[in-house]
């Protein structure tokens, strides 16, 4: 049976292959409303080189403008050792567990500023930062820039017939990268300054993600006395392998310079994906091996269409200035007809074919 | 293993009824590209009531008009001794053949009074006539009927960016009915004549209908000897628990009275639905219960938007000329995107569960 399934899997890994082949598509101009809901309909990515190049946002903005905006209102910010927000970090037992950032909150003036020292290398033992809340921050603590951009986009709210559930701002640099996830959104993202590099797979490639239940934690700054009973140490990024964080923190910045990893109270396992498309021979599933990641990069003033469900893992290069900008539109998935269903089904046998039980939740959106 | 896949395909068929709930949508006019497109994404079905009302062929049709321009011409026509074109029947060992009519070419105005007379109760003694080839019937033997239609529908070809890959057209009375099946295309199905009652059960139901592979057989005259050695007497319909068929023949039309099952040579074996929702008892699978079939009627001039790899069984009602008429237009399937090959797995896991392999190939389309 697991063997009937196994070769089910692949095919229907394969054949999906076959029948999408090539690159992400790169249309010259936005799509209309029906062009783009051809794309949802096929749940397939595209590109538009320059779709958003007339956006005030992308004419206008740059370290100086946004300090001038947002001065020294505070924002939240991602703090981690490794520009990790969201990751999977392997302990020195070899033990998985799913790692959250140090949330805080900084005054904006700052968050930029040690954005860029870092990218200049100005900062090496700092902590990476990364504006990227996904709350629809641009409607929120952002608001004051949020007028250098569309309310929505027209093509997408005209075809998906609402409104867009979140908009989003991120600012970071090259240290951050955000792991292989899937949202249950359609998420139309566009490049403002400094490139994005996305690597893509699709729904169908589930079984080929690792997927697997492990625990949370979170960076935290480390306590002044002894560790917590709670917190270990040592924990090894699963891309970077840099030195453990309790060798790093000397020129402490308010204790952000050592944080140390503590599990989560009341304890709490997450399904993540534990297979990274750029280290392909760590963590594989027997699936692996078939994944086709698609990879596109974003340069200022792009527009992807990043489809529902789809695994994307993140990357970023800055402009002159040190910075990485870029904003986003999610809409809610429509959960209504066959493809939610078939996408969670697919999932579950996956998961079962790989001996683990499919029946611990949805992943998270983090 | 079993039993966890057994649980995944209940909660695919509960869970895609939790979030698609409701009859067949209903529009008071034709969609446009856009809003087609929106149904075509999530696979769902609508009718459009009186969508049709304009087109020549609804306002001008009746059997004269269609004697008028068809005349002697011959046609091509379905025969079958209860009207099961295509169909599962269970022979008197409770063995199953999937049975194919006999084909044959009349001239159509003795087609069209065949298909009267018998619904006026005027021939109860003769077999059934069903004029349903769906090989683009309407540019070929109907082509003089086919200037009273429409080249193909502006929404769909717009939407779908392609031509209509078939064009048929359908003649027959209360009698006939077609058997449970799905087709790889996206169907638009207009009523000219009489009713047409449709049961449609979506993609995720596909471990419900109970799809076996059967041997192949076809109706056929009596041979005027013997009966050959591969042809088996005494087949029961699946349906209507008529007679056998070597009961039936007394009063013979060229021989057409006493058609006898005569399985394909060389064997074939077809893969087909053998559960029909309107007998639910009858050959269920354990998934079967959880099925909800939809139900809807077309009147003259109503339009049927019946999505791609629906199952779909299809009885009649006459107009008070003893006809039932209807058209459609297929346009294929598009196979690229995750719906074809999500839909081509999920069959395979509900054929696996259900102790059988997949790897006979696609259900015919017919």
């Amino acid at each position: 049976m697991r063997l009937s399934l196994t070769n089910e899997i692949s095919d229907l890994i394969n054949s999906y292959h076959e029948l999408n082949s090539g690159p992400v598509d790169e249309l010259e101009e936005e799509p209309s409303p029906l062009e783009f809901m051809r794309y949802v309909a096929r749940n397939l990515p595209f590109v538009v080189r320059k779709g958003a190049s007339d956006w005030a946002a992308v004419k206008e903005w740059n370290a100086k403008y946004l300090v001038d905006v947002m001065g020294e209102q505070l924002v939240n910010v991602a703090i981690t050792p490794h520009g990790n927000a969201d990751s999977v970090v392997e302990l020195e037992d070899n033990s998985l567990i799913f790692v959250k950032p140090y949330d805080t909150e900084e005054p904006f003036s700052k968050v930029i500023k040690k954005i860029q020292d870092q990218e200049r290398s100005l900062s090496s033992q700092e902590p990476t930062r990364y504006a990227q809340t996904q709350n629809d921050n641009l409607r929120n603590e952002y608001i004051q820039l949020f007028s250098d951009l569309p309310k929505d986009v027209p093509f997408a709210r005209i075809s998906l017939q609402k409104s867009p559930d979140a908009i989003n701002f991120w600012l970071g640099n090259s240290h951050s990268t955000t792991a292989l996830h899937k949202d249950n959104y359609e998420n139309i993202y566009v490049q403002v300054r400094g490139r994005k590099h996305f690597v893509l797979l699709p729904p169908v490639e589930g079984a080929c993600i690792n997927e697997q239940l492990i625990p949370a934690a979170t960076y935290t700054p480390r306590p002044t006395s002894t560790s917590s009973s709670t917190s270990r140490s040592s924990p090894t990024s699963s891309r970077s392998h840099s030195p453990s964080l309790a060798d790093t923190g000397t020129a402490l910045d308010e204790g952000l310079n050592d944080l140390v990893v503590s599990l989560d109270e009341p304890e709490e396992n997450v399904p993540f994906a534990t297979w990274d498309p750029d280290l392909p021979d760590q963590r594989p599933t027997p699936f692996s091996k078939y994944s086709r990641p698609l990879r596109v990069t974003l340069d200022e003033g792009d527009m992807l269409y990043l489809p529902a469900l789809w695994y994307h893992k993140v990357s970023q290069s800055c402009s002159s200035e040190g910075i990485c900008c870029a904003v986003n539109y999610w809409y809610d998935l429509d959960f209504s007809g066959s493809f939610w269903s078939l996408c969670s089904f697919t999932r579950a046998v996956g998961l079962l074919t790989l001996g683990r039980n499919p029946q611990h939740g949805e992943e998270d959106d983090a």
